[in-house]
């Protein structure tokens, strides 16, 4: 079905348009018009592959998520790590610690807030990344690598916390907070974790 | 001079309006019409405090830090506290755990993201808050209260993170994330360095 699959194609390089209007102008800029032109598509053939201006942004959205969870899975999935590491190395996906990861989140932050006032959209709190994260500890106790008195829920939050603080650091300042500190931060905590 | 303390009264109450319009309908809602509306004055008399949208919105943005600031400062010059619980209230007072607190949060995130894309205007990298956090921690290391074997250039990154991931999370899982959860893991991390 070769004719789906470019149909298919064609709709990530129209969101990935998106990502970069947003990133450069915000979503003040993300109008229809302005990511036709960024896609270099006419208006009339953008909207043979979305409707309205709104299905466009979500599936934007939807696309952040669907990259972050694939590089995940792929992690998850590597058995040449041994399991301390590849734990740390999932939490390390959930920051912006390259190019483009930085993008992902910076359209992330902007959805979030574009969509706070919207009555129906993107939901943070069906996100799932605190279930996730609280799996992961779970798995990483099961394997016997968290030290013993910890308080798993509470860490669990504060481990969410540390992430997506970092995150934010390194989106609001990032000659101060780069890739390399990030990384140096979450790693510091995790062995804090970890026995 | 009781005209100009009138007048600043006055510009205060509309930044307050700002930060209502903002609340309940995102930055899309803060134009100056709207604000006019919400503070119950005309277009003209807005116009006498603030001659410009952009010198209103930075004029809001900036009240929400000095109000914080001003809540900070009290706490410090507080002596009935000791040193142990005064800095814990201190960290405390950077979450949003009251429904005061939650306004500003949310004022100063959509601020954040609106002013991104803006050449001049707020610029996060400086207001200052890791600079208070290193002090803070610096202060608390004199007066003997933290663990001996801490880094602290980590720990106050680590920190900082752990503030603005609560702070995050409370703004966008209200439901999961309450004032009181917050509260319950800045804490629990402070009982960390704290010996």
């Amino acid at each position: 079905m070769p004719k789906i699959i470019d149909h298919e194609k064609r709709r990530e390089q129209i969101a990935e348009a998106t990502w970069r209007v947003i990133v450069e102008q915000g979503m003040e800029g993300a109008t229809v018009r302005g990511i036709a032109k960024e896609a270099g598509l006419s208006l009339g053939a953008l909207r043979h592959y979305f409707a309205t201006q709104d299905e466009l942004l979500m599936y934007a959205m939807q696309l952040v998520k669907e990259r972050a969870t694939a590089r995940i899975a792929e992690i998850s999935a590597n058995e040449k790590w041994a399991p301390k590491e590849r734990i740390t190395k999932i939490f390390l996906e959930l920051l912006p610690t390259n190019q483009e990861k930085m993008i992902e989140m910076e359209v992330w932050f902007a959805f979030t807030v574009y969509f706070r006032h919207k009555k129906e959209g993107f939901d943070a709190q069906h996100d799932g990344i605190y279930a996730g994260i609280r799996n992961l500890l779970d798995s990483a106790d099961q394997l016997n690598l968290l030290r013993k008195e910890l308080d798993k829920e509470m860490e669990a939050e504060k481990l969410y916390a540390v992430i997506d603080g970092l995150a934010l650091h390194a989106y609001l300042e990032p000659q101060r907070v780069n890739g390399e500190r990030i990384t140096e931060v979450l790693e510091h905590h995790l062995a804090s974790l970890f026995h």
